[in-house]
């Protein structure tokens, strides 16, 4: 197996680049850190491009089209995490479904910024039932190591669809029958909006502004959860998950 | 108004120390980081015992019994946060209540070691309508600057109680009538729980290792929410949040 002592490795300084958005367009790569999330990726059926891996990993790595090992100080170097549990790899970029191929449940992301948040909610968008996750510009990067981090797998496996302009995308969609939820402190009461429907979108706003003005004009109904203390909001991913959980209760019952 | 412009200055010193658990504990208080959480804290009636602000917000500091104006460099050597709005302030530590003082609904925390997840609980427990929160021993310090940022404001609102021991604790309530819930990979389906009735608490478990041996001996019930999707578990408080949404939906039927 290629052996890479050095962080000038032209494999090195490539999957360096794959840390910034820009070199993750330009490659249609990105970086996956850790062995667990890199076994997430393959099962998720994500084509590995390049692996590193230290040498306790060889066994590993040798399941691999192509490997090379490195010794810690070259893999902390590729990495955004701290501890990269021993590897990191670039896929190829999971395929974004375009709109016209948009499945029935989704939940859509306006500005929602934290990297943290928007990894959440797809986890939880997975593990609740929903098909996929809408992203609007001026969101955190869907491919970054911190959403993926933050959606532990969920990823690699719920389709993504980008919209440059989200509110346009919301007004295509709402033509072909979808319904269109958005979550705002002013909106009525979650538990006792409109009957859904099959398509439909839940909206989740910035954390700092929530939704934006043009989003809102294409909102079939303004929801917001029912605050009881003497909280004003909740965390946006908490929001997005209370919601969501709901949605799909209706759907069983 | 007195001014201080060095951090050697006894009260900065003093300040400081409020930083760390130990600190916070030999003295009885806590300090609060930004003009928003100062307010926040005074409207929940915390008493502020020593105020350090900036120039620009002089009017603000006027209305406490202690302030002192500092330079940006003086505030940010007491601060956790790196932009600390202008402000911080030493209060006083909130009272916890006893256990024999439990309120009916309560949401507790085994080990959960994330502030940002013992914060956001705690803000949502709030806004759910919960009344309180127990925290176990081994989860992140509940005074600390990082819960009560995540917490915006819940954390001076809604009662914590604390316990040495979270499983002797959750039997001394369940000989009083509590019934305990609590969260568990291998738990039966949340929405088919039993009735949990008025008196009930909600136990989280640790994100790495769920909840603890002795704790799921004292559990009536171990729940878990469906995972519809290909994920294995959710983030620790979007879970919470889900379920106490949920219990209090209940509740309210």
């Amino acid at each position: 197996m290629e052996e890479i002592k050095s962080v000038k490795n032209p494999t090195v300084r490539w999957m360096r680049t794959l840390r910034e958005r820009k070199g993750r367009e330009e490659s249609g790569a990105f970086l996956v850190e850790g062995r667990k999330m890199i076994e997430e990726a393959r099962n998720a059926g994500l084509r590995a491009l390049c692996l590193l891996a230290v040498e306790e990993l060889r066994e590993f790595a040798a399941g691999f089209d192509r490997a090379a090992l490195v010794p810690d100080f070259v893999l902390e170097a590729v990495c955004d995490t701290k501890t990269p549990q021993g590897a990191c790899a670039a896929f190829e970029m999971p395929k974004t479904i375009p709109l016209e191929a948009a499945p029935e449940r989704l939940v859509a992301l306006d500005g929602v910024q934290d990297p943290g948040n928007v990894g959440t909610i797809w986890r939880t968008a997975d593990a609740a039932g929903f098909q996929g996750i809408l992203l609007g510009a001026g969101c955190a990067d869907a491919m970054s190591n911190k959403v993926q981090r933050a959606a532990m797998g969920s990823g690699f496996r719920l389709p993504a669809l980008q919209a440059a302009n989200l509110a346009e995308a919301l007004g295509e969609l709402r033509r072909k029958g979808w319904k269109v939820f958005a979550s705002a402190l002013d909106g009525e009461d979650f538990y006792r909006r409109p009957e859904m429907g099959e398509k439909c979108i839940l909206v989740i706003g910035s954390e700092a502004r929530g939704i934006s003005p043009s989003v809102r004009e294409q909102a079939d109904c303004l929801v917001k959860l029912p605050m009881r203390g003497g909280a004003e909001s909740l965390n946006a991913a908490v929001a997005a998950g209370i919601m969501m959980y709901e949605m799909m209760r209706e759907k069983q019952i």
